[in-house]
């Protein structure tokens, strides 16, 4: 048998069970309509239906803000569609290397750098901190996401421990058992994503300090949304300075697209000289770079929205309660109503869609596991109450009445 | 000592063993003029100064194309700044699905797939595929770019050989020598980017075929570029059909930003269900996509555009061998002038850029092998034969004279 023969057999084998087990992924054709948000046009062979997106992670709804839109228009004209090279030919704008300063000032650190995306500023991030010292452990939280996973996978030489998630006692425990001597990362994140729950970062900070080991910390889903000047948790629980890298994201509650980190200015400076994912790609095109820095600059001086978010996600949680939705429990703006099973969240992402016009993402296994499969849900500051109504009363309708109900 | 101090003092010695060696990269702030491409604008802190770029991957300027433009400027008005999603999280927009039926067509494929970089295209692509089968052999050019490299090193269980560059005879051998029941790909490029050289396609399908192994080609330095439709170098040879997998880029020759994998349906479905890199990452920006498809549309009818970046290659080279400077011998439209030593490399840029207004980047180890520092130049359709004649009587004036000059 050729390998082509022997390839197509088996990607038509794990299709074919990636279908039967309901974890078969289509991506909905969503059209963003940028006066609307969170309105947008679902497209199927049948026709086009406006739907409400539930499952946005431009949280703040910053991807349609005006100021932000000007700017990319902006750049467009007068720097054109692409930045035509990598950082280092070429592709170096002075926007790049103002959105950097930003980002920088932002949490307080000496230097930042732009990645094309959060994953990549993981992935090579902590590949290259890891492979810098012989021996590097990692403590990684074990619900850390793919990327950072994916970045320690990378690293040569070194070894990962994981701890149980936001457990301050089994990372104690971790840490001591590791020898002393030994480099040692905490990699953890402050939101996390899929279940809502915030980390412990001064904790985290204080055990770092006791064992001698450095932290990474992943606030791609609360910078913006956190703190006083959207610096994420970090800066809302006044430890920012604590933290000896801390990595975000553009492309969510700043709205647009790219990856960061910011961290001491001889150990960008490091990363940057090192990092095979940020050296050998196209530079973030000058438009996005722009709109990006106007939006950290909006959202520094707008706490109004911030608040809006807290009070929308207070608005949706409390009406999910009233209705005696299975809602897991959270302190941040993302709320997982439990399903449990990957084909019964299928269905009733599809009845969602298909019967109400509203769009939530299933999230199965990979992503969470199995038997933990949920929806999530999150209301910007532009869902209404009028949205979350209507959102309530259609869960009612399609949610399977096996499913555990948290206030029944 | 704490892991801090240690880290620290490693990247302060890491550093500067960079700047000893010359190799310390520093990224120009260049401000690219949508309007009058290839000229930017030189940022540093003494001032703003023109420059004429020679070193931009925006090959045929379709970064400043007033259609591209247009394209992205009405997405940004309709759509938004960012996705505000993964490609599974409210992120498929009607014109990521258009773009990637574009790149299937452009390729004649079943498929393509769209990742936010051609870095992340090869990367988890690869990985993908070497992971689906046990004990997959990966049969890799010498001079593949990182990307691949790094694709090939994250892929569990397979196991990697590599050959001479573009040899078939050490291909064929290597391929004979493996077990012939082992699933096998070939992993290359069309044009390399540090050499300029061009693979021989059909013949590597030949040995494909022969031992039954996949093939898998990176044409991002060709897309857009070479064929009747800008089908990179395997449509220019008619053997599209033979080549599994195509690899291309959407931020070089169609001036945006992207990457993507084309091949057939079942195998991009596959990989999109299983890549990692793909799944848990930001989706491009709707202008982002909207502006490349308008690129890849105009450049399938526009064969001048592809007739005047080979003319200006060819001017290129005419003139640099007449004034017997030391080119590296080529057919593509990537024209490399051989230095030879990291430092001497840096400061004959350094000088261009100084002295001569002209931006040409110095390249060092790990891009290419040290010992063969060299400028790499493009002379896209906007170069001028002016443009040239400064740029050959600049290079004259500040190539080391312990060069070996070719003509001499």
């Amino acid at each position: 048998m050729t390998t082509r023969n022997a390839f197509l057999t088996h990607c038509r084998d794990n299709l074919g069970a990636l279908k039967r087990e309901g974890r078969y992924r289509e991506f909905a054709h969503l059209e963003k309509l940028a006066g609307r948000f969170p309105t947008y046009l679902w497209h199927r062979p049948e026709g086009v239906r406006e739907v409400t997106v539930w499952s946005s992670n431009d949280y703040l709804g910053m991807g349609a803000h005006p100021a932000v839109l000007a700017a990319a228009t902006r750049a467009i004209a007068e720097h054109g569609a692409g930045a035509g090279g990598t950082r280092n030919i070429s592709g170096t704008s002075p926007l790049h290397a103002a959105l950097e300063a930003e980002l920088a000032s932002l949490h307080g650190k000496g230097g930042a750098l732009l990645f094309g995306s959060g994953y990549m500023a993981n992935q090579a991030g902590i590949a290259a901190i890891l492979e810098a010292l012989p021996g590097f452990i990692v403590f990684s939280d074990a619900k850390n996401h793919a990327s950072m996973i994916a970045g320690m996978r990378g690293a040569k030489g070194a070894s990962k421990v994981i701890w149980r998630h936001n457990d301050l006692a089994d990372l104690e425990a971790k840490l001591a058992a590791a020898p002393a001597e030994a480099p040692k990362l905490i990699a953890f994140e402050s939101v996390y994503s899929m279940d809502g729950d915030i980390a412990p970062i001064g904790a985290i900070c204080d055990l770092a300090e006791k064992y001698g080991a450095m932290t990474y910390l992943d606030e791609v889903h609360a910078v913006g949304l956190y703190g006083a000047t959207g610096g994420g948790i970090s800066e809302r629980d006044g430890v920012a300075a604590r933290v000896d890298l801390i990595e975000g994201t553009l492309a969510k509650g700043f709205g647009v697209l790219g990856g960061y980190v910011a961290g001491d200015a001889e150990v960008v400076d490091y990363i940057r000289s090192v990092a095979g994912g940020l050296i050998f790609t196209t530079a973030l095109p000058p438009a996005v770079a722009g709109a990006a820095l106007e939006s950290v600059r909006v959202l520094k001086r707008d706490p109004a929205r911030r608040t809006a978010l807290a009070e929308r996600a207070r608005a949706l949680k409390s009406a999910l309660d009233a209705a005696g939705l299975p809602r897991m429990d959270g302190p941040s703006h993302i709320v997982p109503v439990w399903v449990g099973e990957a084909e019964a969240c299928r269905q009733v992402a599809r009845r969602l869609l298909e019967e109400h016009a509203l769009y939530a993402t299933p999230i199965n296994y990979p992503t969470v596991p199995r038997g933990t499969e949920r929806l999530r849900l999150c209301a910007t500051p532009f869902h209404t109450d009028a949205m979350i109504a209507e959102l309530v009363a259609a869960l009612r309708a399609v949610l399977p009445r096996t499913a555990p109900l948290a206030a029944e």
